[in-house]
């Protein structure tokens, strides 16, 4: 806060941790502590209750790489999802997104990041031998291949799919395109190209 | 999140109460939470630990009104200020704002909110009586009420200076004028005529 003290250790040691969260800086974070003390019993008491509970019960699906308070996960255990569908996703946060959109009813598969030979993150540091492991076993008839349109994100893509080669399942991509209420003044030449290539019947 | 479940209750519930946080809407609240997830030993643990010492610790100070972890609290027991200066706030976040400037080294009241007749907030609603107890009593010789510039801040600094009238006591006011760092232009009227008002010798 300032050199000098203005409360205790504990309140400012909350501030700093608030601090660390994304989309809060330390301004943000000194109002959102205060609020949290003025609302004790509305907020303060059942956010700390809820992360008690999310820091025992929380952990990562064995089967699908998400995180969920269950063991398989939610998802995994939903037996309303069509089992052939496989949404390969790089990070947790992508599913969630994926999921908003509500088009698929498929199950997923996070490789928990990208290869990125130069931060030192090769095929063994990503859950790709469970995805592939997962499609020999399993009924799986499509696998859709939803990761970033970044350059690390279609390089992995490409060394998952040389990976399913030679299974029996098909291997799909997200269609690259303008995205939707985008104004094609404002977009990139890549993301032109790819339109204009993969531009549909009217 | 969607119709369909993608996690737990626990976490769904987690990120609900994180987007009543100020500064967090239900987007960042979801990043938020993900990110507690993932930075569970860093991040997750140490701030349930935090708000749960908080829960436990954090009170209201009997003597000025603030929020810490002891009573009297930090600042009230800090004898290196002058006990001569009291800053009168409506509010804890003014008080940790006054102190981020670093220039006075006083002891505070919070008065805990503004004079709001059309909310049916009344004097006996703030902390009035204790500060005027607290000036007949201590040796007090200048409280500076430092409240908003606004008609709720400005009528509740009039009435505090009606109910100090007839104490061994200097009551001063917060200058008005050109912010520092403020260009003319973008100024409004009423901040003009007074900075030209109280206008100082160069």
């Amino acid at each position: 806060m300032a050199n000098r003290k203005v409360a205790g250790p504990e309140i400012e040691r909350l501030i700093q941790l608030l601090a660390r969260l994304p989309g809060l800086g330390p301004r943000s974070a000194r109002r959102a502590a205060l609020h949290l003390i003025k609302k004790k019993d509305q907020l303060l008491v059942p956010l700390a209750d809820a992360m008690g509970v999310a820091v025992e019960k929380v952990g990562v699906c064995s089967v699908c790489g998400t995180v969920d308070t269950s063991d398989p996960c939610t998802i995994c255990c939903d037996d309303g999802r069509d089992p052939s569908l496989l949404v390969v996703v790089e990070d947790v946060a992508d599913l969630w997104a994926l999921e908003r959109a509500g088009v698929l009813n498929a199950r997923y598969h996070v490789l928990g990041g990208t290869l990125s030979p130069l931060d030192g993150i090769g095929p063994e540091d990503l859950n790709i031998a469970s995805l592939v492991e997962r499609v020999r076993n399993g009924a799986i008839g499509e696998v859709i291949l939803a990761v970033n349109a970044t350059v690390e994100g279609q390089t992995t893509a490409l060394y998952v799919t040389d990976q399913l080669a030679g299974l029996d399942v098909t291997v799909t991509r997200l269609a690259h395109g303008v995205p939707v209420g985008g104004e094609l003044d404002h977009l990139d030449e890549g993301t032109l190209a790819q339109a204009l290539k993969a531009r549909t019947r009217f």
